[in-house]
């Protein structure tokens, strides 16, 4: 069977199964995914099939959606909201706002009622009787209770890379289709809080079939230019490379964030007065709320295009006690819909997005087009929602490397098969970790804006996830290997500990590639000096690590002995020395202890760079690689009080600080900088690689001068850039970003710095017509060009304020275990290259750093019947196909995607359409059948039909645009 | 037919029909109140019908008991209080609680709760469908919903007095009555909140047939010793004239005030940690609760005599969303009791306080008897709750002028018949003012505990009330005198405010005494001087009082006409000045404009009163009668930071800061004593009357020196009182104070003033062989006798800090109409008798004042075929018997409470027996037959069986005990 990838940067699930014999079975369709589908559809009262929600032509509609928004994880773990334990922190509990809004969908058939986030949903599901979770079928079939998002958390937009977010909102589409069949299905995407919007995600929602998306926050100057000009609600077209209308998504704001309107919050957490309609008692307040409501329904009626209005009645971790809000909107909509015998042209229903949504199919518009995205968030002149780009790097990247081991794991459980679970190291498993990435792309937590001991609890979720994979990888190694040698996970390489390394006489490495092609990769491994390096030891007296590059082969390269042949293997890169104390931080992270005599010395990176040959080809475009930090904003010292905090990004200062004029620079076969005692820098080019690699380690950033700190690294060049730079969207598409700019409405910048920031994922680059200087990163990061030739990128915050936007603690980072501030240890790869040719190095180069090889160790002599080589594809895949998703879907099928990773026209030899042959894919799976799935693998690709949207003509605006007054300023 | 009463302080209700015919009926039961138990009774699964309660013989039984404290106003009204309105002040609504709770025991019939405040109740009630008032009745039938208490309100029980605390709880009673039948009546009386307990109520719940009554609150010393005594289950012998067991109360000590144990409170107003009982998920800590749960269990089993402990799951509101206790204490239950399994003994239930009273019962032990009462509360060694006694004395007043009125308007409405409701002037009613004095009861209402606003509202509702009632008496006056003209009703008289009197050149007035025997009575009428007193008016130019006393024969007095024989009528007391300005206070009172040049004179009242020939009497006993103020502790100066508050009462030293030592006078024929600008004290004795008159007036009480202050009255006396001093409970019977003692533990004595102060509803008084010292107030006030022979009143307090028990406000008592604090005026009525006969001057004085004249006034000429005298009885009442009630039941019947007033053996000549014939009693209404019934009316008198509890011998304890060392010190 032959699956085409026709389209760039396309990416499809594909289901197939593999037969335990290897014997060749021709195609079927397997349908065990949508029993109810074969067996017969409910009939859902959704809206495509219950066609007016009860709305009245020729009125104002205004269409109430009762919803709660349940952070998964914010304040309080993910457990404990659900639980609602640690009330003392934030009363929330959400297991009871499902027993409540279920009991109160019950005692009135007009009730409706939403739900997001499937991660706690589940958690519901599964403590239920089976009279409960038939009652709840019930209403899911009726439309009463709909699903809308659906994924497992509603993700940050800014910090996450995609190939996380698809496996999120697969696991939980997967669980609403398991459960409820088709009526479950979401129609709609929900990200009413994430801080921004990113085109990425956007043209992810529309290849996984949803028909419309709502959010809440916008910079506030699009907002109230979209407001004037009736353009809330448009038509985003989210991909440059993708033929219209396959990443088309119908796009609406919501009129206050996802809060009810003022003066109508009626959730036990809420102030506003209930109806009070008893003549008898005080206070009878039924005309006042009616006046009230109809002044607000017709305001906003003023700035959106059609007869019909939607309101969410509802807020964070609201209807815990639904009686509450439902009475008091039972009452509401039977006193403002009796004014229509009056005369009244409003009616008041209760509603859900997707009805909602349908309603403004059926007007029959055209809408604005959309094509760029929705960074940077300012909620006002000073308040640029820019930190969190950076908020928290040793969470970021450990769950970016996270996301490596979880593919990798899940790819070893397929190639393993049954034995991977079960195996002679116990019970294993990649759910759990896929859970714990689920949640972990939650806008609070890889986004780095949950309290301290919120984002302990998303690290010890991911580190358990580890622990399950581990078995599970142990048990697939053994099985393939044919050893059962006890293996051995050194996490903490980064900071150059592995006590079996630094003990063991002899030992074996374990390499495993998940990508789908070849890779080179450094590894340093500590080793005990004294038998290897006397010398280093000698100058040292302290552990070590040593470089060593093991070259790859698709896609197994088993058990390397190192003894006696190390020299071998270490002959590239000979030991540096570094030193090194044992690390007591939670994250992977450093501890460097400086040299006591630190002494800046005076030279230069410039000069620096000259003495090392291999990086002369930099020279001429970089002037300088520099650490700097902002100082942050504690609102005192400036127009407005906005302090810098978990959230957002404000300097108190439009110039970073320069750490250190000079560094003090060791150079070995790669250069040190020490820019300061929290502050260094390692520079490495490695033979045969296309990019220059910079190990920065930041911190403790001190805070003894009561300052908050935001240190950066700075690229300054010669590229004429013009104010103009590209940064990636959630590690894919690629968009433009200008200085003090926005393509869609004339931007009063009142933040040089915070609103020229713009989320990093994987990569961003400046170019002229010469030469690109691009940057991939090791984790999300925020970034930008302040000035021409100059691209900065912030490594580590840590702030002595919050920002008042609702995490109520400083971001400082500290805890038992770092008391003195935490240290960070990341990798900025910078590659320059002709711009017509940059794509073909920073698109491979972006998927090794996500997408790292898994090194296990085993101690002592490998039995000499251990097989050495293993590989699960039969070749390697072509250069523009990246391997996405290898998982096992049940017993007997198997998720795969595969995607083409190049942007149209970024590459001349890789941005055109290749063909795959999956029947020759693996070398240990037959495949049987396969069936194409939407990207989220909830729907069959054929019955993929989503609401077809007109656009205006005239009003696209990208980031590659030039369009620079498209709107006169409001 | 002949009513006996039979026993002194006795009352009992009697309910009787009238007919519109004057004919002789022979005695019929009436049986119209309790259709259900004719008609056939429910099955109630209440303790008595259902023995088990679901208990385990030989384990120790847990009784968890669901409820709710729904404050009937506190700090927000009752409305908002009920609708959850103003969330802002205090989270709390009770429809929501309700509502809540029935959903909620529908789901597991095991799970109980308990109701309590009717007015509450009542307001749901009326709001629900018949469906849904069908389930409750099923939920009360089944014993899973219980009433207790269910009073209209839980009674203040320090500033109550006796005649509205009946009226209310008959009120809540009835609705219950009427809605449920017999398996909605409360067979547990529940005060678990109020700061002290009257030794009065408990008599009153005893005749009211409650089998048990248990509370929260009682001095900590008294706990501690109790605790380790095993004293906290007693039977309380609450009337030292009836015979036992009429007024002995089972009485129960609740193991945490009404809160859940530490750690295991559930509602969403808590933060204890949920139950946890999902492996899957963080922090399971089923085995943690489990063992906390045994820990307390067993701890709790110490301090009590049996194998049931009772645990109050629940607090001030709570509930309103039960499913988060429900689904907690269902998980603590199943766990706890799955212990059994491995030997625990321990079982845990869903109980009620009758299923837990039961099996106290059940287990047939003997029980410490109570004589005394629980006042003063204390709840550490300097936060003595005695303040609240006089809290707010203006309110005070003004809820008990309401009950004279209310006692009035009842009266009205039965004489006057159908027409009273619905007449000449529009429709009446009294129910407006039963409800509003009913509300007003609750221990934050007519105690001054409340917030102002809050204040505000219980004084707007009476307001209310007077105006229904209004109307009633209107009607009734115009049908009895046969005169429609239009009655004017003049309620600022003492304030010398009345538009008519001192306008009309001629006006009438009526004067309506509801009293059942004749009574003397001042009035005082402020009249356009100009016509009568020219002298008066050249002096001051301002309006001006007069007095005028009127003899009141049995019981209408109807219309004397006072002009122009005025000289006639006021020739007793010829017009005395006073300068007076107009109120602006919303409560009666008084603002006094001081004279321009006040300077004290050299004069004591010693002196004073030696002016007055007919004060002579007071002379040999009386030293001094000052106005003096303590200043209240703010915090700061003492040993502990306890401030005096609207509860507590601590001065900042003890003695009394004298006000003036000496105070201008003026005699005329009364003395005007002007201590300072803001305390002024009018001292008149009237013809015949065996009282002298203390018309107190003060206020605004200045602040400028940033102190709190509490002002006093003291009467020094050569009376040789040995510490000893007596007040009334609730305005019944007499208890006997001692100076630093109580009767049932050895007090260790921290606050020499406020710990000697005791709720005075009525009177109090000090004596020795030859006199008795009586003061007789118009409302609650606190005092004590702190120096022999003295007895101390306070009289109105204004403070500058919160006391921290949770009103949240300083007792200040400023608004927009007094912005300079509130004038309060007030009268002591003083008698000094032999002691052997003091009763029959104080009871009939007493009684004078709780049930005044009500004035009316008619402008112009009468009407010469007005009716001019009316009595509605045939005859004068024995002086023993007071009419406490006369109240229309329903269309034919007509609630009767005749009370004997003189408690056993304080009179020679009324402490007796006594007969009356109903049937001669009344003029105008024909008894066709009488059906005895309990206090509150809600059961048969030949149906009130109460459980019988066993004394121990020799632990009766009572207020003229003179155990003095009965308990050594814990």
């Amino acid at each position: 069977m032959i699956g085409k990838i026709h389209k760039q940067m396309s990416h499809d699930s594909w289901l197939f199964s593999k037969m335990a014999t290897p014997e060749y079975t021709p195609f079927v369709f397997l349908l065990l995914l949508f029993q109810s589908s074969v067996w017969g559809f409910p009939v859902c009262q959704t809206p495509q099939e219950s066609p007016t929600c009860g709305y009245k032509p020729g009125m104002l509609n205004v269409h109430l959606v009762p919803h709660t928004h349940d952070d998964v994880g914010w304040l309080k773990t993910v457990d404990q909201y659900f639980y609602g334990d640690r009330n003392d922190i934030q009363h929330a509990g959400v297991q009871y706002i499902l027993d409540s809004v279920v009991d109160q969908l019950l005692k009135n058939p007009d009730r409706r009622f939403i739900y997001v986030e499937t991660a706690f949903f589940y958690r519901w599901w599964k403590q239920q009787t089976d009279d409960m979770q038939n009652t709840v079928k019930q209403l899911v079939n009726e439309g009463r209770l709909e699903f809308v998002n659906g994924g497992w958390c509603m993700s940050d937009e800014a910090t996450t890379h995609y190939s996380a977010v698809i496996d999120q909102m697969t696991m939980g589409l997967r669980f609403l289709n398991d459960t409820f069949g088709h009526c479950g299905r979401p129609r709609v995407a929900w990200h009413i809080d994430p801080f921004g919007h990113a085109r990425e995600h956007a043209s992810m929602f529309a290849q996984m079939g949803y028909d419309g998306f709502f959010f809440g926050r916008l910079d506030y100057q699009d907002r109230n230019r979209r407001m004037v000009a009736r353009e809330q609600e448009m038509l985003w077209r989210a991909s440059e490379s993708l033929t219209p209308p396959m990443a088309d998504l119908f796009t609406g704001i919501l009129p206050n964030g996802y809060n009810p309107p003022e003066g109508f919050c009626w959730d036990q957490s809420c102030d506003d007065p209930p109806i009070r309609d008893d003549p008898d008692l005080e206070d009878y307040n039924v005309d006042d709320v009616v006046t009230r409501f109809l002044h607000i329904a017709h305001g906003q009626a003023l700035v959106y295009k059609t007869n019909h209005i939607i309101m969410t009645m509802g807020s964070d971790f609201q209807y815990e006690n639904a009686n509450l809000w439902y009475k008091n909107l039972d009452k509401l909509i039977r006193y403002v819909n009796q004014m229509q015998s009056n005369g009244s042209e409003v009616n008041v229903l209760y509603s859900t997005p997707s009805c909602y949504l349908q309603e403004l199919h059926r007007a029959n518009l055209t809408w604005p087009l959309k094509g760029d995205d929705f960074f940077p968030y300012a909620d006002s002149a000073h308040d640029f929602w820019t930190g969190y780009f950076t908020s928290r790097p040793a969470l970021k990247r450990y769950e970016r490397i996270s996301n490596s081991y979880l593919q990798t794991c899940k790819q070893l459980e397929v190639l393993g098969g049954p034995i991977s679970r079960k195996g002679p190291f116990g019970a294993g498993d990649s759910e759990t970790l896929k859970k714990a990435m689920a949640v972990a792309q939650h806008h609070d937590a890889v986004s780095g804006t949950e309290k301290q001991h919120v984002a302990n609890d998303y690290a010890r979720k991911l580190a358990n996830g580890w622990a399950h994979c581990q078995v599970l990888v142990s048990n697939t190694l053994s099985s393939l290997s044919g050893s059962s040698a006890p293996r051995v996970y050194c996490e903490h390489l980064n900071i150059s500990v592995c006590p079996l390394t630094e003990t063991s006489k002899k030992f074996s490495v374990n390499v495993y590639n998940p990508l789908a092609r070849p890779v080179s990769w450094p590894v340093r491994l500590p080793v005990n000096g004294t038998n290897f390096y006397w010398s280093v030891l000698l100058t040292l007296s302290l552990p070590f690590s040593l470089s060593l590059s093991i070259s790859l082969y698709p896609s197994l390269s088993l058990s390397i002995s190192l003894y006696p042949s190390l020299s071998l293997s270490i002959s590239l890169y000979p030991s540096l020395s570094l030193s090194i104390t044992p690390s007591y931080s939670l994250y992977p992270s450093i501890i460097i202890s400086p040299s006591q005599s630190f002494s800046p010395q005076p030279s230069s990176l410039l000069s620096l760079c000259a003495s090392i040959v291999t990086l002369r080809d930099f020279l001429s475009s970089l002037f300088c690689v520099c650490l700097s930090r902002y100082n942050a904003s504690d609102g005192n010292n400036s127009e407005s009080i906005q302090m810098s905090g978990a959230y957002i990004f404000r300097p108190n200062t439009s110039t970073p600080f320069i750490i250190s004029k000079t560094a003090k620079i060791e150079t070995l076969q790669e250069v040190r900088q020490w820019f300061s005692p929290w502050v260094s820098q390692v520079v490495r080019l490695y033979t045969d690689s296309r990019a220059l690699e910079l190990e920065w380690t930041v911190g403790p950033v001190p805070i003894g001068d009561d300052l908050g700190k935001e240190v950066i690294s700075r690229l300054d060049s010669s590229i004429n850039s013009s104010g103009v730079f590209y940064t990636d969207s959630n590690g894919r598409e690629v968009l433009q970003r200008r200085k003090d700019y926005r393509p869609t409405w004339n931007l009063r910048q009142s933040e040089p710095i915070a609103g020229n920031y713009y989320p990093i994922n994987s990569r961003a680059y400046i170019k002229d017509d010469k030469d690109q200087l691009t940057v991939v990163t090791d984790r999300s990061q925020g970034g930008g060009s302040i000035q021409d030739g100059s691209l900065e990128i912030m490594l580590h915050r840590r702030l002595l304020y919050d920002d008042v936007r609702g995490v109520g603690e400083p971001l400082n980072e500290t805890s038992d275990i770092y008391p003195e501030g935490l240290v960070v240890r990341g990798r900025h790869l910078l590659s320059l290259s002709p711009p017509a040719t940059a794509a073909d190095t920073h698109r491979p180069l972006a998927q090794e750093v996500v997408l790292q090889p898994l090194i296990t160790f085993t101690d002592g002599e490998l039995h000499p019947s251990t097989r050495l080589e293993f590989s699960g594809l039969q070749a390697v895949l072509p250069p523009a196909v990246h391997l996405l998703t290898v998982s096992q879907w049940d017993q007997d099928t198997v998720l795969l995607r595969l995607e083409h990773q190049y942007q149209a026209s970024e590459s001349k030899e890789h941005s055109q359409p290749v063909t795959v042959n999956l029947q020759k894919l693996f070398s240990t799976l037959d495949v049987l059948g396969v069936s194409e799935m939407n990207l989220s693998a909830n729907q069959w690709k054929d019955e993929m039909t989503r609401l077809d949207w007109k656009a205006e003509s005239g009003t696209h605006h990208t980031g590659v645009t030039n369009q620079l007054s498209a709107y006169s300023a409001l």
